[in-house]
């Protein structure tokens, strides 16, 4: 009792500190996840949200890869029908497992990366339309006066419901195929020195990078009308009216973004991105007493940390055997997420698990390598915990991802492709032994690490101003009223064209006027 | 001895706790300020950094408006000799003190604004070649090691040292005249939502706003170039090769920003502008025991304060006497910074101080109004206090202050060229007894206030992360490395035009020969 009434107390005392800011505590907050990796960092949110007293309410499909229900967690759930089943979902996602390990041909390699990306969004997206029209569920939502929605916007769900529930939003990502987050949030990126995904251009570009960028910032633009197409018309016919999935994005009142300058090229900014990057890189919780053994036991030599995500926990046995046989080359020891069948003679210095600590094994002192497929989360706890990469991208943003890092001379890039035991022990050797890496490394890591307020916190802050504030909209640009041309001002410029075209054409013609005016006066004065 | 040894202990364990981030603590800063209001802002976080264990010294020159040496305060001051004198510096300001207060035909109200503004800053630059030109001083400064120049870039010699000396530059600033800080960050300012100074505009324009933003986009250019020659000159002189002040100024590591969007229109920002909008809003030391009853006096109907900023302090006797005349008619008190004659009946509810404490004086709860020129520093007490204002702007960027404050409906603007006492009068009922102004002040306020760091918590921690750092080179992009026309890609643009025209000439050559042979070939076969 006497307890309670402390809480109660305390509870009382913070609402008095943020004065007339309004309640901190006890918001109530609506989630809709994506599933995959992107849910992994987005629930460390989530979790925080929750512990620290907002009631919390995350939107989960029947059938997913990542999300589950659980009793375990400080937040709520509720779990709705979806019109796939695990094994349809499985066969979703079957081409990460078997496909990505071999190469297409050039252009087919981006095509079929595409093709991917909209079957499986084509089968997420299907769940959201279950979801949208699940009226029951829909009334139930509307009924429990949430103050805010959370969600990654890499499926549309979230921002339909934010405005069928006229909700703020605060988004939650690492950023959008074809940049349509930079397009929402009306923030330019300009051509000559912002790289596009999959351009393969640094910041600093030559003159035919430069062409090649400008062309594909063009080729983007039309992309994202092909692939925001099945969300655009979903958006219309849910909402009754004419409105792009873009322009659904710019209500968006604070936008949670998971990079920084230690990983992106620095380039323009809008109010109300705020960046995040590194949030997934939290402090290590020790590792269990068997890791700590076999880790401490590699004395001088310490580990190689080796995964490729959490999507793709396996491999085809023959290029899994090219990794083995790599590993037993060197003298540091691996730890593997590695679900596949192991060969008969593993080597002694490999532990492979189903599942592994990987923040924790890159925090510990004898992390010396960390093999990766490049996604951002474990990029950043590369970074966070300053351990030089050996980068093999399979799929997505990853190949981009890895040419900025590599770009930084903290990481070696390896194709999954026709990677060869001896590639690969050479390219450990490199950024194991060569200590440019290792400097490379800690300068940038340092500098990751070096920010006024930790990005988990950093969030919380965003996402409880909202609340607070009831949106952002202080920080939302006015460019959000104008068309394509009047943002770039070609209404103007051809308004201003036509005033001087036509100050010119009278000046001409009162000039002609007067030059004949002159010269027939003075042929009549001859004539006289 | 214990006392010093616990200190000891703690400062190493505070080195620890950085880690590999590098010395916090003993930093050594050479700080240039700017004369005038600029100083006091900027002194607040020189006084901070020198509080927090860094050796601070500060170049002043000999003869200035505010900036003294002073052995009570925590940094060291070094003076040096300037080619004016006190009598010089006080004709150049004169301008300020009896002029601003009467009207000038339209135009000439610019052009006058822009006369004083060289004047002032043309006495201001030749003390900064004294500076420059003093050998033993400038020797003396390049062996004291500094590892960071701490300026205010309205004027060019803190850049130049910085150069000159190989230190990385922190700036903190308002803005610059014509939007050099923008240009010269490579920051996009559209001008199709971002207004100009004095375009009278906010960030919604109709389509002629647009077009007079645009044009005034294009005068600016201009305009940089004849107010800056005289900066590009010095600094070309002196570097001994060819620069321009834009180019050195691009050169700054982070740029501290004296604004954020509770003033500001939101607009795209750059990695390396740190918003510390409201940072002279410091915590209030409380009112004298005088003051506090002169206020607490107020009762229910409370107090107004009246400033017209750190530079006019006073003003002609007959412009004075409309404001005694409206102080006499309303029932608040009247708290007025005034050096000038009182009338001989001067109203019992006014109080005139050579000098006041104006933001605990607008932190009291019984403060009802702020009269103020529109300085940005008074504007953010007023916003930070929630203290709905009438203005009056005086010269500068202060119209375009006032404009941007009156346009989120928290205060009256008034002219001081034909204020009388009855609009004064109504303009002080307006905003104390229309709820709406306090209400939008009060939001807005919560907006401002409404921050996860301090802004000199912000400002400390950015000039101190250049110091472990170096600079801040990861948040420099790569548009400094391009011209105008790579920039915006004119030259990819003129490329390509090429390209396509040829290809559409050489497909209208092949189709003309192609329709040739074949209509020779059927007139042949006619023929046959």
């Amino acid at each position: 009792m006497l307890w309670s009434s402390w809480l109660l107390g305390l509870e009382l005392l913070l609402c008095l500190c943020v004065g007339f800011l309004g309640p901190v505590l006890g918001g109530r907050v609506l989630v809709m996840p994506v599933d995959g990796s992107h849910w992994l960092s987005m629930k460390l949110l989530v979790k925080e949200l929750a512990l620290r007293g907002h009631k919390i309410l995350v939107l989960v499909p029947e059938t997913s890869l990542l999300i589950q229900d659980s009793e375990k967690q400080p937040y709520r759930t509720e779990s709705f029908a979806v019109p796939y089943t695990a094994a349809g979902l499985a066969e979703s996602t079957k081409w990460l497992r078997e496909s990505v390990f071999y190469p297409t041909p050039p252009l087919a390699g981006v095509t079929t990366n595409l093709h991917w990306l909209l079957n499986f969004t084509g089968t997420q997206v299907s769940g959201c339309e279950a979801l949208l029209y699940n009226g029951d569920l829909m009334e139930d939502l509307r009924s429990q006066d949430f103050q805010l929605l959370l969600t990654d916007p890499f499926l549309p769900c979230g921002s339909i419901i934010s405005e069928a529930l006229a909700l703020p939003a605060v988004y939650f990502l690492r950023g959008l195929p074809c940049g349509l987050d930079l397009l929402a949030l009306q923030c330019p990126s300009p051509p000559s020195y912002v790289p596009r995904f999959h351009s393969g251009s640094t910041d600093s570009m030559g003159f035919l990078e430069r062409v090649n960028n400008f062309v594909m910032s063009g080729v983007e633009l039309q992309l994202c009308r092909v692939m925001y197409a099945s969300f655009d018309e979903l958006a219309a016919r849910y909402l009754g009216r004419q409105v792009t999935y873009r322009e659904l994005l710019g209500q968006g009142a604070i936008w949670l973004l998971r990079y920084d300058f230690a990983f992106e090229y620095p380039r323009p900014l809008m109010p109300n991105m705020v960046l995040i990057g590194g949030i997934n890189c939290v402090k290590g919780h020790g590792l269990s007493a068997e890791l700590e053994e076999f880790v401490e036991g590699s004395g001088e030599h310490g580990i190689v940390v080796f995964t490729l995500g959490s999507m793709v926990s396996s491999m085809p046995e023959e290029k899994a055997a090219i990794f083995f046989s790599a590993f037993s080359q060197i003298p540091q020891r691996v730890l593997w997420r590695y679900s596949g069948p192991v060969p008969d003679h593993m080597p002694e210095n490999v532990k492979v698990m189903k599942w592994l600590p990987q923040n924790d094994l890159l925090a510990h002192p004898k992390a010396r390598a960390f093999i990766t497929h490049g996604g951002t989360h474990g990029i950043y706890e590369g970074i966070c915990n300053g351990v030089p990469m050996v980068m093999m991208p399979l799929f997505g943003d990853q190949s981009d991802n890895v040419h900025r890092v590599a770009s930084r001379g903290v990481a070696v890039v390896l194709s999954i492709f026709d990677v060869a035991s001896e590639t690969l022990v050479d390219a450990l050797e490199k950024v194991i032994n060569d200590s440019s890496f290792k400097e490379n490394m800690q300068k940038l890591s340092a500098i990751h690490n070096d920010r006024p307020i930790e990005p988990l916190d950093l969030a919380v802050y965003w996402t409880e101003f909202v609340m607070r504030h009831k949106g952002a909209e202080h920080l939302r640009p006015a460019a959000h009223h104008l068309n394509w041309i009047q943002y770039h001002c070609l209404d103007v410029i051809g308004f201003l064209l036509v005033v001087v075209a036509t100050v010119v054409l009278v000046m001409i013609k009162c000039c002609t006027v007067c030059l004949r005016r002159c010269c027939r006066g003075s042929q009549k004065t001859k004539e006289d």
